[in-house]
C-alpha cells in the first residue's frame, strides 16, 4: 500500500482512526521477544527468510524455525552447527543441513532462474563459496559451480571459460592474493561479485590482503562484499540474476 | 570466434598456419607505445574505450583522444584536468568537459537504456558521483540523481524514496559515516552499489571509514566498490542495467 | 573539605599538624593489599563503587563485596562470571547476577531519575546494552529499552521514535556497520552516547568498523565510548541524566 | 505536530487531501541547488543552522549567508578562511570573523545559558578548541576557556580545578598523548567530552594516538568526538548544559 | 681483551696460531644444540644469564637450568608456567618460582643496589610490573613497588610521589589509557622508562593504545620498550641504576 | 609441446580435431572432486608436487598421498600433524615425517645440487626455516644450517660467515625485530631470501615488524617472501640454486 | 618547599593564610597570554627551558626569547626555520641557529658532563641526531658524533665501537629498516635510547617500520622514543648521563 | 685476504703490527665527511657504486660524482631531478639522465650478460620499472622490457610469454591490485621479483595492497621488495643473472 492509497483510506473513512495509527506503528513487524521478525519482508524485497545462525543458541533457532514453519514459509540459517542443526530437525523434520556451507535450508521449490557461476581460487574458498551457493539457490537461481580455479595455474580457469561467460552473474571467491576476481573481469562482460575470504597466512590479516586486491582491481565491472560474506555475495547474484530473468 | 571454429579453420586450411599463429599472439590489440589500446574491448564487453587521464600529459591524452576519434569511436576520459581539456579540444573539438567530475567525453550517442539511481549523503561527495553519472550515461544508460539525502536528516531520503524504487539499480555514494548505502538497501529491492568517497576529516583515514562500514552493513544486496571509484560504479550500474533491459 | 576550609584548620589549630599531613596524605584511600578502594568516591562523583570483574579471581571478588557489605555500601561488578557469583553470593547472599550482561549487583535502591533509552541495532548487541542499561539503573536512572532497530529494516525504529524521545539521553548501541547512532541523532535533540560492539566479522576488525562510523558521523549531538564498553556508556549516561534532572 | 493530530486532521477534512501529501513528502526542507538546506532544524532540535565552510567556494558560502540572512536567522559557519569571510561581508556585514578558530558567526544574541569549561593539554590545540568553544556560545551556553594545562606539569592544572569543577559539562581538548580527559574524569563528576586533535608529530598519525587514548581511558564519565571535530564537541556540550539548565 | 692485545699476543707469540684462531672464531659461546648459550655475556655487559622460557618445553629448560647450575651461575627465567619449574626444581631445588610474574630465578645474591621505583596504573598491571621487578632484583638492583597509582584517581600518585622521587629511577607500567609515565615524567627528573601492558578492551588492541599514548607523551625524559616487556624494562632500569651508583 | 607443434598437428592432421581440442581443454589437470592435481607442474616448473595439509582432513591428505604414491611421483606435504602422518603412513608406508617443519615427505632422491644456508636469528625460528630447509632438499638442494646467529649476539654470526658465504643463496630467517637478513646481504654477495617469522611478542603484530624490517633493508640483494613461509623461501631458493648450478 | 615545610609555616603563622592559598593556587608558573612559561622546571627537573618552534609563528618566538633573556635563562628551541630565527636574532643577538638540526639555542655555558654517544644509521638521520646532539649540548652533556654506521656495511660501526663504549649512554638513530639500536645494544653494556626517524619510502610508513624494528628488537637494554623525537632522546640521554656522573 | 692469511701475516711479520691495527680498523672505507663512501663495495660485492639521490643536494651529488670519476669509477644515482643532472653535468660530462627513472649514471661499459625480463601491469608503473632495469642495465645485465601487460587484459601477457620464459629472471612491476607477479609465476619456472608500485587510488594505501597481494600469492618462486624499489630489484635480479651465467 503506497502513500497515497493510504492517506485516501484515511481521508474517506475506509481506514478508521485507530487502525491507521496502529498500521504507521506497528504494522511492519511482530514482537518474538529476542528479535523482531520481519513478515514483510519477502513482500518488499522479493525475498524469502534468512536467519544468522552464529551467536543463537540451538534453542533460539530451533523456536524461529518452528514459528516460520507454521506458516509454510521458505527458511534459510547460515552459520550453523550440527547442534543447531539436531534442534532445528526436531521441530522441522524437512530441513536439511549441508555441511561445508554450515547453512539448515527449510524450502519446498526448487532453483530455477537464469545461471550464477561460482568460482574459487582455490579448495580452501569452498565453505564460503558453497554459503554463497546455497543462498542463491535457496533465493531461486541456478548455481554452476567451478572450484580451484585461481590464477597461480591460470590454464584451469581458461579451460572453463566458455562456461563460466554463459552465467549471468559470476561470484569470484579468493583468499590469500585474491587476484580472481580481477582477472576474470578482464575475461567477462557480465558483472562479478568479488567475494574475499579469510583463507591464507602471515600477512593475510585475516582475509584483509584479499579484501584489497578485489577493491584495486584494475578490471573493471566487480562489486565486493565483506570477507567470507557467502550470503552477501549469494543474494547481490540473485538480485542481480533476477533482473536479468525479467524476474523483479 | 570460438575456439571450435578456430580449430575448425587451421584443420580444414581456411586458417593459414601462418595467420592462426599471428591470430592467436596479435590479433587482441595494437601498440601505441606508451599504453596498449584494446580495440577489441568495446566487442569483448559490450563497452567503449574509456581512459583513466591522471598521470598522463595533456599530449598523451590528446594523441589518444586523435586516434580513437580517427575511427570514430567513442571515448571518455575520467580524472581529466583544464589543461588535459584545452589540449584534447585542439584535436576533438567536439569532445565536451564536465568540470564537477572532471570527465572529458567524446560520444554521439544518448544515454536511453533503463534507469541508474544515483544518491549522495552530501554535497561533497557530488564530484565522485558525477563521474559515476556520467560513465553510466557514457555507457548508454540514463540516470536520476538523488543528491544530498544523507541518513543525519533521513526525511529528505524518504522523500525521494518512491522515485529512487524505480531504477534498476541504485549507486549509494557517501563519505564520513558512509551509512546511506546501508540504509538504503533495506528499503529498496534492487543491487545497491556502495561507493565511499574519501570526503571527511579526522578518522576517516582517507575514506577507510566509509568503506568499512559499507563493507559491513546489515542489509543485503550490496557490493562495494573502491574509494572515490565512481567509474568502476558507473561501470559496474551498466552492466547490471543492461542485464535488466535485456541488452546484454 | 575544600581547600580553603582545610587551610583554615590548619592555621586555627583545629587540625592538628600531625592530622594535617595524614590528611593529605593518607585520606582518600585504604589499602586492601592487591587493590586500592576508593571510599571517597561516591562522595566525590555522586557515584557508588564499581568493580571491574574480567581478571580478578572468585575469591578477589569475593573479598571485595565483603568488604563493602560490612560497610553497608552499594557494589557493581561488571564483567563476571557465574564463578564469580557464586563466591560472591556465599558472602553476600543479597547480591544479584544477571547472566545477560555478565554483571552483579549489591543495592537497595530503587532506579527512580529521569529516563534514559537504551537502543540496540540487533539481537546480538543485548549483552553490551545491558551492561550500559544495568550500569545506569544500578546508579539510579529508570532505562528504557528498544532492542533490535537497526538501520536495515529502518521502519522498525520510526514506529518506536516517539518514546525514544521522551528520554533525556540515549544510548546507541551498534555492531557491524555501526549506523544507528548517526541516524538516531538526526531525529532526537538529546545527546546520543555511541557505543560500537565488536559484532560482526570480515573485515570489522573487532568493532573499528562501527568505531569508525560513529566517530565520523554527519549528524551532530554524539558522544562516543570505547568498544563493548558498556559500563562507561551507562556511566555517562547517569551523568547527563542527572543533570537534565537537577540532582546535581 | 505529532502524528496524532495529522491523522485527525486528514480524517476531519481540516487537511485537505492534497496538501497531506504535500506535507509528508516536501515539508521538511527546501532546495537551494546545490544544498539542501533545513529550516526545520531550528525548530526540531532546538539549535540554528550551522554550515561546513571547508570545500565550498566564497561565493556559495555568500550565498548561503545571504539566504539566512533574509530570513533573520543566525548562522554560523566553520572550517572558513579569510576569502570566504571577505565574500561573506559583503553581503552580511554584520557576520564576524574568529581568525583561531576560523568560524564566522552571524548571531544578535549573547551567550547567557550555565556554563561549558573547555580545556586545552597545549597552545597548539587552541584552533580546535576555539571551534568548540565558538560553537558553544553561538548556540547560547557561556564558556570557561582553561587553555595549556596539560598532564605534563600538572600543577597548572590543579591551580584551576576549582574553576573548571563548576561548569556543567567540560571539553577536555589534547594531542599527542592524550591523556588530559581521563584525569580530568577523575577529578570532575561532570560529564567529560574529549576532544582529541591532529596536533603532534611522529607516531601520533594524525590524531589516532590521542584518540585511541580517550576511547581507553579508565576514569568514567568521557564521551569521544572525532579527532579536531570543535563543532561536534561544542553542540553536545551545548545538549548536556541546556539539559542541566532546564531548558528543554 | 681488546683487539691491540690479541694483536700483540699474536705477534709475540703469547697466543699460538691455532689458538688464536680459535679464539677469534669460536671463544665467545660454546653450542647445547638447541641454543647457543652466552658465557662471556656476563662479563661482556656486567649481568647474568636470562631464558625466554616461554616456547621451550620443561625439559629443554631443565637441561639448561641444570647447564648453569653445575658452574655455579645465576639464571633468571621469565614467562615460565608451573610445568617449567616443577621440572626445574628437580635439577635445581634451589630454584625460586614467582607465580605472579611467572619467573624461576637461581640466584644466591641480595639486590642491594641503589633504587628503582615500579609504578603500575592499576592491579592488572602487577603480573608485568613483576616480571621487570624480579629483573631487576635479580641484577642486584633493590626495588619499591607502588602499584594502583594510576591517573583516574591521581590523589593515589600523589601521596606516593615523595617516596618515587627517591629513586635512580622508573618503571611506569600502565596498559588501556597509558597516561601515568607521561603524568610521573612530569613530576620527577629521573629517567622514566614507559612500559606498556596488553590490558585493556575495545579499542586498545593489545596494548597498541598505551604504547602510542607512551611515545606521543609531551613530557620529557621517557624511554619506551615493547608491549608486556618487564625483563627489558627492569634490565634498562637496572643498567641506569648502576651508572647512578657508580657502578661500571 | 609448443603453439607451433601444437598448430602443425592440428594442420597435418596428426592431431585429429577432437584430440586437439581435448588437449587444449582438458590436458593440464585432471580432477580428484575435491581439488586438482597438477600432474604437469613437474614437467611445466622442473619441480615435484606439494600439498597444502594444513586445513585438509587426514583422510583427504592419504587419498592425495596414495594418488602421487601409484604413479611412482615425489611428494611434499607442508603444515602437517601426527594424525596427518599416521593416516598417510598406512598407504605410503615409505613417507617419512619431520616434527620440527611438520612436514612429510615421500621421496626416494638425495638432495645434490649446490648448496643453499638457511640461517635463523633464534632457536624459535627454527620450525619455519626447518619448512624451508625441507623444501629445498626435498626439490635437491644441499643445504646448510646455522641456526641461533642473531645480531644480538652478532660475534656468533661472524664466526659462521665464511661458510655462509659459500652457498649459492641465502635464507634468512628472523621475527622479531628481523635485522638478520639486512646485516647478512650487506656481508655476503649473493641472493637473500628474507623470511619473516612470526616469533616474538607486544608490538610484533604477529610478524608484522620483521616483515617490515626486511621490506625496508638499506641492503641490496633481499627478496622478502611472507610471514613464516618456509616453503615459499626453500622454492625460490632452489630456483636460484638450479639456475647458479647450470641445471634450467 | 616540601609539604611539611609548607604546613608549618601555614600553623605558626610565618605564611599568611591569604598567601598560603596564593602559594598552592598560584606559585608555579606566570601567564604570557598564549603559553605558559614554566618557570619553575630548572628547578624542579635541573633542566633549562626549551621551545617547540614548530606551529609558532616568528613573533611568538622571539617574544618567548626576549622574556628569558631579559631574566639571563637560558633557552633552546627546536624545529625553528630561518625565519623564526631572523626575528630572535633581533630581540637575541647572542641567540644561534643550527641549520641542520634546525634548532635555536641561547646559552652562556659549554657542555663539560660526562659524554653521549650519538650514532646514525645513515646520513639522511643527521637532522634528527643533530636535534637530539644539540639538546644534550644545551643541558651540558658531552656528545661524540657517530655517523653513517648502519648495519648494512656493519665493518664500519665495528671499528668505532671501542669509541662509543667509553660513553655513559648512547643514542642510536635509524630509519628504514632501524637495526642499529639492536645490534649496538648487543655490543655495549650502557643505555640505548632507540631513536626511529621518518627516514625511507615504500613500507617505511613514515617511520613505522623502524619504530617497530627497536620497539621488537632482541638485545636488552633499549628505551624508544617518538618517531623523529630527537629532543625527546637529548633529554632523557642528559638525565643519564647526569646520573652517571653523579650530578643529579 | 681471510681470516687465517692475516693472522699468519701478524704472525711472521710480513704485517706489521701497526699496519694490521689499521687494516682491521681503517681498511673499508675513506671518509667524506657528510658520507662514508665504501670502496670496497664494488670488489666485496662484485657491484659498482650506488647513491640515493634523494635528499642530498646538487651540491653534495655533484661532489660525490667527482670523487668517483676521479677514479675512473662507474656510479649510477637513482631518484635525481634535472637540477641534480645539472650539476653532475658540470663535472662529469659524460654522466648520462634518464627522465622516466629518475636515474644518472656514469658508465663506460655495455650491459652483454644474460637476459632479465621487466615486465609492468600498467604504463603508470614504468617509472618504476625503468629505474629497475636501468640498474640492472649499469651492473651488466641485458633486459628485456614487457610494459603494459597486466592482469586485466591477460591476453596481452600471453602474447609476450615465450619470450619472458626466455629470461633467467623476471622483474614483475605492478600498482593496484598487484596480481601480475602471481600469475606470471604460475606461467614461467624462473624466479620472478615482486616489485609493487605506490600506483593506484582509494584503499591502496600507497602501495599497500599490491605489497600485501604479492607477498600473499598462492605461487610459488616470488620474492618481494619494498615499495617502488626498482633499485633493489634490479640489484637482486642482477644478482641472480651473474649466478646464472656462472659470472659471480
Amino acid at each position: 500500500m503506497d502513500i497515497k492509497a493510504f492517506l485516501q483510506g484515511v481521508k474517506d473513512g475506509s481506514i478508521p482512526f485507530e487502525q491507521a495509527e496502529q498500521m504507521l506503528l506497528k504494522m511492519p513487524y511482530e514482537d518474538l521477544g529476542f528479535a523482531k521478525l520481519d513478515h514483510h519482508r519477502g513482500l518488499r524485497g522479493g525475498f524469502n527468510e534468512v536467519i544468522f545462525g552464529q551467536g543463537k543458541t540451538p534453542e533460539q533457532l530451533g523456536t524461529i524455525f518452528a514459528h516460520f514453519a507454521s506458516q509454510d514459509k521458505c527458511v534459510l540459517a547460515t552459520r550453523c552447527t550440527l547442534a543447531h542443526y539436531e534442534q532445528v530437525q526436531n521441530v522441522c523434520p524437512d530441513a536439511k543441513f549441508d555441511p561445508v556451507s554450515k547453512t539448515i535450508v527449510l524450502s519446498t521449490t526448487q532453483p530455477d532462474t537464469g545461471c550464477i557461476a561460482v568460482c574459487t581460487a582455490g579448495t580452501s574458498d569452498m565453505p564460503v563459496a558453497e554459503e554463497a551457493a546455497q543462498t542463491a539457490e535457496f533465493f531461486g537461481s541456478r548455481v554452476c559451480r567451478f572450484y580451484d580455479v585461481g590464477v597461480a595455474g591460470i590454464h584451469r580457469l581458461f579451460s572453463k571459460l566458455e562456461d563460466i561467460r554463459k552465467a549471468n552473474c559470476i561470484i569470484a571467491v579468493a583468499g590469500m592474493e585474491g587476484a580472481l576476481p580481477g582477472v576474470l573481469a578482464g575475461l567477462v562482460d557480465k558483472p562479478v561479485i568479488a567475494l574475499p575470504t579469510s583463507v591464507g597466512y602471515g600477512a593475510n590479516f585475516g582475509g584483509l590482503s584479499a579484501l584489497l586486491t578485489m577493491l584495486n582491481s584494475c578490471a573493471e565491472g566487480i562489486g565486493v562484499v565483506n570477507i567470507d560474506n557467502g550470503f552477501g555475495a549469494g543474494y547481490l547474484a540473485t538480485q542481480i540474476n533476477r533482473l536479468a530473468e525479467g524476474k523483479r
